[in-house]
């Protein structure tokens, strides 16, 4: 597949995406609940996880409505995710995407209820009526992203990246930390995906697709750290340098740059490896997105 | 049923909830957060919700671990809700059922995960492997859930309440935002429990079982304004005569004591003729906890 095979996809999926969750989060929501909500999800973001969901789902020749609602869902857990963190009481943050953040633009109350509503509506998406989405998939995905949101996964990554604050963390500690913070949701991502199939996938296929969601979990990570120290804040859309300011480790502050770039790399065969594992035929997507993750300037 | 028999039941469900919250909400979930998890769950509130699935699943002769996982499902959107209605940013109060607010007790940082994390661990709980609850069954419990608890339900009646402050409310607008504030859940909880039923209900079935939700919500609130004014601190375990303080409308400052009673009255007639069109023959429990309801004294 063509570099420009991949954009093309990307980009109908990314379009495809943003109509949905134009669609679907509400405007209508009761006092101004739903303006806070699509301030918080529509226009911006890389959309990521929807991809990753999408791709999954290709590559299993998945339920097509299932996924397109699976890839919204993991984007509003996300979208929940940065309303919550940037809020005072966890990383304070007053730009995001290039925008106010959600408790600047409509206090913090509103902020609070908009990020816990985007999390219900996530799993709303996921359960339409048994016509739209097959009865026994939607028990699926919901189990995926409520594992992939919850303690012991992103929510739990938040709870060790507060505590862990001026603290020296050991590369292992930080590979903890970060596989829930953000790795579980990615690879929740390709497991949503992967969930989309028709028939249940042979376990050696989910395990394959697993080991792939925690390569570029971990891989997105280690990218992130480092550009939050070589980019600025007009690719960024957020404030650079927060990490080091807040004295939270990174991987740039652990291994330094170089050490950062090999890893990732490193990361980035083992997903493909992983790929070459699956046996899946189709994971051309899958693959441009590993790429993707590891290379991206923002 | 005798009142002993109503007690008897009630006693044995409520361990049974307490005992499948403690097992279920995880002691070792990363950094503090479960502790702060179980703190705001454990040891404390009527368990209404719980009471209602258990009581709707009986009704229906509905699969006994669904109903369990429903129950304390409910519970923790309640949980989660009043740990983040506490924070500082929204109703900034510090004690909840005799203790100090999640948030006094680990900050609000803890506070704010740990309610995130609840809530998707209400999902988790009704996703469990398809062997302990059918597989088609799950998909209906998330999407009632769901629903109750988002921007059309508990999470858009927190935001009109927010908006209401200081404003004068007509008594329609008062009820709209209870209904969706608190009558979203408790009927949501009534909702999963019929649909722990084996078999489809029928239309009429479904919409008797929601009409006594809905009757049982409103009741529920006029009854807590009420013990707003009337009740002290050591009965209600939280503080009393804060809506007043924070001018918030009730059903007392609008219709006065004694047509608030008289409201509660007839939304438990109500709930009680809801029953009986609903033409379920094992409505006992569901009939004597609208009594419950409008009784209370806490």
């Amino acid at each position: 597949m063509s570099a420009a095979d991949f954009r093309a996809w990307s980009a109908a999926q990314l379009a495809r995406v943003e109509q949905a969750l134009s669609d679907w989060v509400p405007q209508g929501a009761p006092a101004g609940l739903g303006e806070a909500m699509r301030y918080a999800v529509l226009d911006g973001g890389k959309r990521l996880r929807p991809l990753l969901a999408l791709a999954a789902a290709d590559a299993v020749d998945g339920h097509a409505e299932a996924a397109l609602r699976a890839a919204c869902a993991a984007e509003l857990i996300h979208a929940y995710s940065l309303v919550h963190d940037d809020m005072p009481c966890m990383d304070n943050d007053v730009l995001r995407r290039g925008k106010p953040t959600v408790h600047v633009q409509y206090g913090e109350a509103r902020a609070l209820l908009a990020g816990d509503a985007l999390q219900a509506l996530a799993f709303e998406l996921l359960t339409p009526s048994a016509d739209r989405v097959p009865a026994a998939m939607q028990g699926d995905l919901c189990r995926a992203l409520a594992q992939a949101a919850g303690a012991n996964g992103m929510a739990g990554g938040q709870a060790i990246d507060l505590a862990s604050v001026g603290k020296p963390l050991t590369e292992p500690e930080l590979r903890a930390m970060h596989a829930l913070k953000t790795g579980a949701l990615l690879q929740g991502s390709v497991r949503m995906g992967a969930a989309c199939a028709a028939r249940p996938l042979p376990g050696g296929v989910r395990q394959a697709l697993d080991d792939y969601g925690a390569a570029i979990g971990l891989a997105f990570q280690v990218v992130d750290d480092m550009l939050d120290v070589t980019a600025d804040a007009a690719q960024l859309g957020k404030t650079p340098g927060k990490d080091a300011a807040a004295d939270k480790p990174t991987y740039v502050s652990l291994l330094g740059l170089e050490s950062s770039r090999a890893l990732a790399d490193q990361l980035c065969a083992q997903a493909h490896a992983a790929l070459d594992a699956s046996g899946l035929a189709r994971v051309h997507y899958l693959r441009a997105l590993a790429d993707m993750v590891v290379h991206r300037k923002s």
